[in-house]
């Protein structure tokens, strides 16, 4: 699908020209938005970004599936990893790209290659960085953990993800958002004894019993805390519930599916000790779990980001993969263009200022 | 699968003898056991049932589908309808029947072929009843009500289940069981507002607002009720409960479905109120109801029966198809061997005392 235009090339109607990393922000981020790469489906663009990244003779560039790595090896202090992923969840008609006034529209537009285009641009004009960059672009954030390629990398490739701060370009509406909180999902489940309804007093009713520790959901005070200097907000729900066996059965069992999001102070296993202590004398059964990550902004190297970025940060509260970089005990937070509660929107956008904006912000801050 | 094997024709593997109605009860019954009558597939059984009854001078029999009935036509100022279904829930490798010391054992000993061997013999043994009798045999019990050959028949021809008096032979361990309840199924439905659990604070949980009516529905206190002189327990329940969207969505709505057995002091409309009233301030939508049926034990005809039959009869709590007569204006009772608690089990079981015991007692009261 994609074709290099080269000189004297005779235009097609499916031109795409080689993505051009110096030239104008928007258009760069239009053409990273216009090639196509729900996860699965990343090979054409990460191809476009190894081809441009390689002509740049201050980075060295390797690709390890559709992940692609592009380092300055300038011998600084410091080390900083500037990550975003490639790929997005699938379009909805929302291709190619539309600029309506100061906004792009389009699918990948918040989430996240607004992020993307900013690093390649970056990438590009930071040729003497006042600390060593790698920037990465990866494939298949937007699907599964097993398949994400930064476990992948972690796990093959360490020293590509080596670093002593990380940044992750997920939408953030060009504001600092720090660390990011863990979740962790469990069932609670009651057990009754079947029976004919129409003799309902002989079996006991599993669903009945489920009333309890609802009321124990609804009125549970969900903590903020306080982590480094930024604010979490947690938050302990329901997100599913499942019980009966036909419509003249009394229920013998009846299942609640509980999400807890906890805010980095806590590991998963104080996570789940709490969760055991507020559910107290239910069947608890942990599901899964993900470490949430601290903010890290009392390092040097993160208080002089804050200070070119500007603006206050906030505490992350959905789980991104800075996480991946704190469990390699990398501070990481994320900062980049777009609205974070437009991802996955159908109508999603970026507004052209916080492209701008965080472009500025890196250069200012590693220029 | 049927053979009549008439003089002279060779015995085969398969070989099942034409009913006998007037030899030994418990070889009857085993033979109406044995022949498989699952939904749907009546046909055989029904064959055997009209050609057996078509040899007894004293009743005229008809025959509609797999639907066999046979009446006595004496004139007598009363008219008695005694009804059994053929069908049986799917054989569970409960056949053929087994005779284990004094019980046997198989699909439909319960339900109910125990109360069809019993009128098959009665029919054949009261050639003079003190009543008129008319004797039904019907398919399509086990399914959806729409199937029921009851009501087709009361549909197409009312005439055939004209009486004064019904007497359904369904399990109830020999004991008359009168009337039945009604059911009726509801769903209460609450509704939320979606968002992503990460920022559950912008939604609003449905689930968690399940907690108030399920809490209604444990330290709910049934009814009993005394009509016409028999006693019923009534039961509100919830049966099924569904709610959740994804694991990381704050869900929007929530569904508990609720079954309420109900005395037969109620009709639909007040059990309906009644619900209402319970559920006062909820979304309650009606799914299914029928009524149930007033015993009818008042009646001169039916307090003979009862001194026939003895023992202290008790409310039927069950929704049975005494219901469909009490529809049509005849009080209906419950009165068959077998225990109705074994109904649709796998080692489901008819004590031999019962049959025999039912068997006198319709021709203590008829004969």
């Amino acid at each position: 699908m994609m074709m290099s235009t080269g000189e004297g090339a005779a235009p097609t109607t499916l031109t795409v020209v080689s993505l051009d990393l110096t030239g104008d922000l928007i258009a760069l981020f239009r053409q990273v938005v216009d090639i196509e790469s729900v996860s699965g489906n990343e090979r054409a663009l990460a191809d476009e970004v190894e081809i441009a990244l390689r002509q740049l003779p201050h980075l060295r560039v390797a690709r390890d599936g559709d992940t692609v790595i592009a380092k300055t090896e300038l011998g600084r202090a410091e080390r900083v990893v500037i990550a975003g992923h490639l790929d997005t969840v699938p379009v909805a008609g929302n291709l190619p790209s539309r600029l309506v006034g100061d906004v792009v529209y389009g699918r990948g537009t918040a989430d996240m290659k607004g992020g993307v285009a900013v690093a390649l641009a970056a990438a590009a004009a930071l040729t003497e960085p006042t600390r060593d960059i790698s920037w990465i672009f990866y494939d298949h954030e937007e699907v599964e953990a097993t398949l994400n390629s930064l476990t992948r990398i972690a796990a093959e490739r360490p020293d590509w993800l080596a670093g002593d701060f990380a940044v992750l370009m997920e939408p953030t509406a060009a504001r600092i958002e720090g660390g990011c909180q863990g979740t962790m999902r469990f069932t609670i489940t009651t057990s009754g004894l079947a029976s004919h309804s129409a003799r309902s007093w002989l079996g006991h009713n599993a669903i009945h019993d489920a009333a309890e520790p609802l009321a124990r959901l609804a009125g549970y005070q969900a903590r903020v805390v306080e982590v480094d200097g930024l604010t979490y907000r947690e938050g302990l729900n329901a997100v599913g519930i499942r019980g009966g066996i036909a419509g003249n059965v009394i229920p013998d069992s009846c299942q609640i599916t509980v999400n807890y999001r906890f805010a980095p102070d806590r590991d998963v296993a104080a996570a789940q000790a709490h969760c055991r202590e507020v559910f107290d004398g239910y069947q608890v059964d942990f599901v899964d779990a993900v470490a949430g990550a601290r903010p890290g902004l009392d390092l040097p190297l993160a208080a002089e980001f804050v200070a070119a970025v500007g603006g206050t940060p906030t505490g992350k509260l959905g789980w991104t993969d800075v996480a991946r970089f704190a469990a390699l005990g990398i501070p990481a937070v994320n900062f980049g263009p777009g609205d974070p509660g437009k991802a996955h929107a159908d109508d999603e956008f970026c507004p052209v200022a916080d492209l701008h904006s965080c472009y500025q912000g890196l250069l200012r801050w590693l220029g």
